[in-house]
């Protein structure tokens, strides 16, 4: 039967000579195939003084590759039907495509010149630079994605603080020949992932990738490690309705032995209608409308990241409640906790292994965060084999650390009222939170 | 093959002897199951005075149903690793559940109690009102969606102007004697629609249905066509940073003959980044970030909504090229045009087709919109058998209506600057465009 073939088949999974990763997981039971390339360049190495680079790179390489000017190349992918996606990161940027599997052939030499031989023409320059503009600017009436700019830069010392939308100083900065030499030094096959899945075969697909990307060249940057700020509690000022609240606590790896130990218990905070946050925050007390915890990763830091959408009036209690669920995990879960966690992780194991983009992505992220991509067979086994035991000692021996905390919005009068212990050991900003490539200083890259 | 299985079979449709119509797609290949209930009641029907009432009843029948209280439904679903969604709409709300599909026996009963025996518990209540406020509320920081509220405002004559989360007074009148009394009212069976999509067997299925939604009592009330307001220009004063815009115009339903004309000469102006909106505006002139346009359904009425995102010096410009292309339809499209236009709808439809939850809502959402659910063979059929001379016969016969256009933020001091010809169609609102209860007036159910 196709339906448990992806839970036990490990993906193909070869480097190669130009440095270029590549992984295909077959899914024979579909007529579509999903590619994610991902590729290490984005505001993390952005050129000092050029922040926004990456993410104008990303938007003009898209505009007209090969022999192909925007329009047609555009046009090429239409043609075939491809879906398009992709984004510019702040270590990662990738290009997605979807497409029937019966394409690849025309489609992956498309979706190749693009990073291979982007024509980079100067009539497409202004036009990507003026999007990465809009896109900065309708940040200003996003609050919530707002706050949490502010809240990488106040959680991260490191490059990693930067936004991936760039600033406006650096983004007007930008010249098309220093962007063309960006793309030259950053835009390359040695660190990047091709990631497959579908229903195509490895024999069809291999010769068509090393015939199309097998002939990329280009140099890749290392990107650094991630490192984190002091802890803090930072404040933004801004005419909302609602106070956004959101914080940020470093947390194990997902993927590792440790990470599926957390996950199961991050899981019993925050994995569904009934979990412990919802529950107190949202049911019991009307608090917010959204609550949340989820964990984020960078390579080499493992984080998790808390939200809350309240009021100003309800901004204390909430944050007060949402704290002490963080510091009771430590006191452990129930075995009833724990199964309905582990039922709900092996749930979505299953549904997100049925489409082809999700499980492209997963190639893609496991092999750059965990240096390898895991089957679903290995990640069922993890979830369904840590004991109660196993989970509630990593919860006493790793108990949460004290987030640094943002928020957006107007303050209530007698401040968020934390409770001592949390109150004395931060401090409390004043700035904007919001990362800007100068305060990044030296560790970006000249 | 199962691959295309789900291409060529007619989906399971019968109706039970209470009203439900139930549909059933199997698609064999996959271990899940999706399920859409979707209910003919919002806010369209909410008792005037009290708007607002179908979100809160939406979200109280969901803490308790049957011998479960909140916290032991909850728990009940997460011990099969059910994921939850639904929403409370204008016309209809919906329930939605993805689950294993050996769990089928087991978690329908649970979705079925909530409807058919919803515990609507007094302590429920106030968190219940509490999260729709606070949903109410937090519109005031999402200015798109704001605009799109006053959008339909404007466009629409008939209760379907009013906003599915309420209003401020009609949420605080609610009382709980009130609710439980309008869900006796409209939380029947009678009218719903009962979808499901992924790897079961009608055999298996349907005995498990009849015995639990089979037994659903209760009555429903009919939805008023929807009615059309004078089509008209208004403005909603906002401090924000982007002037919002957005425009409606009725034009044909999905799904009808007229409709997969319309849907692939619509799909040209905005289906992919090489779509005229997205060339003319975005990537020609940069005017702004986002661009689109496409069609909703209510039931007996097919539009269409465009929305542009832009700064206030760019707006006129924006709007005017939007106006021009939306124009310039009626013009026809060129063979290239179409060809790359049904090769992107014919690709979405293999896409979407793998998808369990997809296909459970696009058969509820057919069954509602136009009273039986499609194959995917007959939707594939319908987009490549349409010829270009139908399609530029339909579009020159059925020019682009002047659209209702509201715009939220700062007015360029020139204001926006339209033709004469459209200008002098409109007038100039003042109104902050909100729907509110009173002035859909005596159209609202008593």
């Amino acid at each position: 039967m196709p339906s448990d073939g992806n839970a036990t088949a490990s993906p193909f999974d070869v480097t190669l000579p130009n440095g270029l990763r590549v992984l295909y997981e077959p899914m024979p039971w579909l007529p579509t195939l999903s590619v994610t390339l991902l590729m290490p360049f984005g505001s993390v190495t952005d050129p000092i003084g050029n922040e926004g680079s990456a993410s104008v790179l990303h938007e003009w390489l898209q505009r007209g590759a090969g022999d192909l000017d925007s329009r047609a190349l555009s046009d090429a992918f239409e043609d075939l039907g491809v879906r398009r996606g992709g984004n510019a990161g702040r270590e990662t940027s990738t290009l997605g495509a979807g497409f029937l599997a019966a394409d690849a052939a025309r489609a992956l030499p498309l979706l190749a010149d693009m990073v291979k031989r982007p024509r980079f023409e100067s009539p497409e320059f202004a036009p990507a630079v003026e999007l990465a503009q809009e896109e900065l600017r309708s940040l200003e009436d996003a609050p919530t994605q707002k706050m949490f700019e502010a809240l990488t830069a106040r959680f991260l010392a490191s490059p990693h603080r930067r936004s991936s939308l760039g600033t406006p100083e650096g983004l007007a900065a930008l010249t098309e020949a220093g962007v063309r030499a960006d793309a030259a030094d950053r835009v390359g096959p040695d660190g990047a992932i091709l990631a497959l899945a579908g229903g195509s075969t490895w024999e069809q697909l291999l010769p068509v990738i090393e015939e199309t990307f097998g002939t990329w060249r280009g140099a890749t940057q290392p990107v650094p490690a991630p490192e984190l700020a002091p802890q803090g509690l930072h404040h933004v000022d801004a005419e909302t309705t609602q106070l956004q609240v959101g914080l940020a606590y470093p947390s194990a790896q997902v993927g590792t032995d440790e990470g599926y130990l957390y996950t199961l218990a991050l899981n019993v905070l925050s994995g569904s209608m009934g979990a412990r946050l919802f529950t107190e925050i949202r049911e019991k007390r009307g608090l917010v409308y959204s609550v949340s915890a989820g964990t984020r990763a960078l390579r080499g830091l493992g984080f998790t990241v808390g939200y809350a959408g309240t009021t100003t009036e309800r901004a204390a209690e909430t944050l007060q409640v949402f704290l002490a669920e963080l510091d009771r995990l430590a006191e452990g879960v129930t075995a009833e906790e724990l199964e309905r966690s582990r039922t709900g992780l092996l749930s979505s194991v299953v549904m997100r292994g049925e489409s082809s983009g999700a499980t492209a992505g997963r190639l893609a992220t496991d092999a750059y965060y965990l240096g390898r991509a895991r089957t679903l067979a290995e990640v069922s086994d993890k979830i369904e084999s840590a004991t109660l035991e196993q989970v509630n000692e990593y919860l006493a021996a790793n108990p949460v650390p004290t987030p640094t905390i943002v928020t957006l919005g107007r303050l209530p009068e007698g401040g968020l009222g934390l409770p001592a212990a949390t109150a004395t050991a931060t401090e409390v900003g004043t700035g904007t939170g919001t990362a800007t490539g100068t305060d990044a200083g030296t560790e970006g890259r000249a």
